[in-house]
């Protein structure tokens, strides 16, 4: 594969911008499209920064895909228009970097594996967490069992802001597809084992919100190697995006804390106070996104394999329709994985 | 009531040496009497501490009840001898402060307390938490709604080292009953609210205790306000006595954190290593068990009223008893509390 | 020696009713008088805690050094008191445990001492600090050389409160002798090497105070074996008793950080509010002061070499005369010492 | 003046680069040109980043001087060719933002601030602790006497990593320039007083450096205000990159505490093992180095006043001669300042 992979980037939204800075900072990459609706904030944007890059609207997507330069695409844009993006890419013959969720449902997310597979290219859903610095010392540690079996795995995971109610009416996944699918992946990652059984306990404290969603899920997973787990995983902490995991093993406990959002403090007689933790997630994992691109671009260099496979996105599909199953049933929900 | 309070305490175990030097470090108490079933000990002790204390065994037990200046009894022996003592103390006229649980059923706690209202004297349970000073702080902020109301109560509780197996096998109660009941009846007091469910997932990780009961528990509550609670409960963390509680509310979070069993730290170029957390309970709760016998005091010389009262033990053993069904048919149990 | 050491205590202040208590709950000591100017309120403090102790006035101290039960005394009075109840008690031919410094002059310590060395006795001055859990581990790492050896020290020593304007009035030995005293000595003890310069800087922000004394001194110390030492020592913090001590040594850093009042924390979006620090040294080295006196009984019954001695006393005195020059003169002054 | 300013880049090593990819990074500049001595590095590095930049060598010079689409200089060259840099930019018209020093001496200094001021453009003395975005709250804080007045300021700065043999042997400024001038600078902002005295006591723990520098720098500062200051600066803390500021107040104190290098923590019974601080200032000042930047644009931009003066440097250089002259006599020295 080549030294400099050519690129094109569907979606110029928060995370689009983020993984076109990581891959101007990259010499590895040359991005040679963006596409996105707007296409004269595109052309706003890339001559405000002197960017020698093409731009397109989705509707000329063909375009980039006839490219022979673009090696592979990354997809930012809304769930819904990834199944069709992915499809296209696969077909033309372009690796694939793809924000989670895949699709919004395991069997359209199985078959554009089952494409890639077809296809010979790399389908990658850039579950970030794993390619965070912290993450990945307390994942060293655990596989190296520095401190023995883990026995209890805890997660909390709470964004800062609360989304609007239109969001909740319009969105099909509900807060597991959007946020505790990535406390999942985490947590079959850590443990390195299939789930036994899931239970989730959720509230709303907005009345409204609980016509669509849930704002609060509990989750509590007992593992077949005997280890068990419980996410707290909200849509508002207010305090900041708590970003926490924790396991307690035989010998000791790993962690890793959240971020202070910088490093000042002021202490008088009766109290110290210090910055709170990072508001946004962009701050707290800006090294992950730099890292999981940089792995993705390690994979298509043929250094290493893809660490977020088939398997892994299917099995957590799986957890969330058992999860889904409790939810309703409000009762524990057996997995039948072997 | 008198300025200085005569004092009878049974068991000279560890929670008993605790109270009986908090008793000597308080000018409101005078300690009478010792009651221990080795009395060879108990004479030795007071010899060495140089103490002007009557001591004898608990077959003689109505000597102290015969004497006028015993004014309260300290129950620090075994569980089981717990409900003797309270009937005939009371009966007695003494007042009674008892270390948790009561009794080991829901039914003899009841009768003890039918019998101290009808003989008009305290029956106090020590659940020393409540009289911790930075959970009492929390405690404050949440009553004064300092952060808005409670969506989410954390606690983490795990002792270090796990009993031997014959504990387990003669222990009725369990963990439920020697661990849990702290957690249960501390989220009670912070939230201020009835449990609507509860549902409990347990594992072993040791076979042979699985045979009598649970290493860890997973604890899931819905209050009838519409907060949840999770709790994580162990025998064992191995890193240290782990007690932490989170509140998260409306407009931020509130915690109390660890303790540190010392100051120092070392630093090299790629790590840092702090003390660990106090590894005992007498340690981290050591100004908790001096506060609960002073406001046992405050409340027999009428200075305030008795803050864990019949109402607070006989729900938390509702919820206790609603837990056990939900391991035994591992499903959410719902709470008839009105 | 006695497995019980007869006790008698000079003063009643602060410092006095630490030892007190630390004797109380000591198997080893057994305190037969407490030495009070005002014994209308030494005789209610023994009654209020029902203590069998007998108490009189240091003007019948005769009294306490004829009784033959007495072993030792511990000298908690003023300071101005210490020499004649040192030379009396060592010529009755007890041990004592004396409050620092043992005399405001370096002559005069002297002669105690040699005193002490004629009639076989110990004198103890009472230096805390070396006795505290988290110093120790410190000085136990340096005297390993677990990180190699050590090139600077750093100690931040600062009261909360400044005294009245009067007290600064009738105080000889001001802060240095007050309080740098325990810097000194720290650091002596630390470093194991003596001082070759001293260069000291003060400033007082109370123009009062300046007419006698310094409120806040900045001291540099470069040691025989080239290590240096900055100590910053004030009377007033207003944010705590800030008592912190920094070792950079040549592959890492030791610290000894401050003490939190409490576990609480309260945290918004802008900003985590966290305890501040102990305000007291009663509470900060509470453990501190019952170590020193466990070790002094040690030193009496032959277990150990006491470990602050004569000529740790006398350079101290040195350095703190050398400083007074230096404060004078503006200038860094070099000690003779061999 | 412009949106986008046409900058030319002196100088590629690691400051020079991190001021390249913050110019990629800001769409207010356009970097035209990068000067390299060694244009085949320069040529490649331009090409791995797809940058569309002109090259050259020092010697071709004026080729860039002689482009009006050039605004503005930065200069990250080796300190000695710092003057002459400076002088032929002025005098095209361009204006500067310089690494310090700007010159190794006060009188070069001078004269390049005086030239500036003749051909009226910006002369931006790059102290990037201003910056720092926990360093500003700081600043704020004592500006707006959130706690009084400052009393003390305690800075402890150290590399991490000492330099070989060769470089302190034809290094002319010496720790002092080096590294201390950041300290003396910081010391100055927040205080916004001069000094009325400095005293520097220094060390060298390798013999070899002592021919030449020093390793350590402890430094004593007393301000025309009454406030002092402590410095403590050295080569190598081996532990990490020391940066430390703290202000004690009349109310209390205000600190910046290290930065760490990443969130894991690793507890066992003994003791918490977490990640040691970042080990280099392109880490730590990641912020501080964006911001300076931009703020060098808003002055450029006309949107604020440039915030390092040309008063500042000289007081900061004639600090550095007075600091120079105390290590020579032993002595502090006094600063004729009015």
């Amino acid at each position: 594969m080549k030294s400099r992979l050519g690129i094109a980037l569907i979606g110029m939204g928060r995370m689009g911008l983020i993984h076109l800075k990581n891959c101007m900072m990259s010499p590895r990459t040359d991005v040679k499209w963006v596409i996105r609706n707007n296409i004269v904030e595109a052309e706003k944007y890339l001559m405000n920064y002197n960017l020698p890059i093409k731009y397109t609207s989705p509707d000329r997507y063909t375009d980039v895909l006839n490219d022979p330069s673009v090696d592979a695409v990354i997809i930012a844009s809304s769930t819904d228009t990834h199944e069709d993006f992915i499809n296209r890419s696969l077909q033309a013959g372009k690796h694939i970097f793809c924000e989670k969720p895949i699709t919004s449902n395991i069997d359209t997310t199985k078959q554009c594996y089952d494409l890639a597979e077809k296809f010979d290219k790399h389908l990658f859903c850039a579950f970030h967490r794993r390619f965070d610095p912290s993450l990945k010392i307390l994942k060293d540690k655990l596989d190296r069992k520095v401190l023995g079996d883990p026995r209890l795995v805890k997660i909390s995971s709470h964004d800062v802001t609360a989304p609007p109610i239109d969001y909740y009416r319009n969105n099909k996944g509900g807060i597991l597809t959007d946020s505790t699918i990535h406390d999942l992946d985490l947590v079959r990652w850590l443990i390195n084992s299939n789930p036994a059984s899931i239970n989730i306990s959720e509230t709303s404290f907005n009345p409204e919100v609980a016509k669509y969603d849930s704002e609060l899920v509990l989750v509590t997973i007992k593992f077949k190697n005997g280890a068990m787990c419980v996410i707290d995983n909200g849509r508002q902490a207010t305090f900041g995006y708590d970003q926490r995991t924790e396991v307690l093993c035989d010998k000791g406990v790993l962690k890793v804390r959240n971020k202070s959002a910088n490093l000042f403090t002021m202490s008088t007689s009766d109290k110290s106070t210090v910055s709170g933790i990072d508001l946004c997630f962009t701050q707290r994992y800006a090294q992950a996104y730099q890292n999981e691109l940089e792995h993705f671009l390690d994979v298509l260099q043929g250094k290493c394999r893809l660490e977020v496979n088939k398997e892994d996105i299917l099995e957590v599909y799986k957890l969330i329709e058992a999860g889904r199953r409790s939810i309703d049933l409000k009762t524990p929900v057996n997995l039948n994985t072997d």
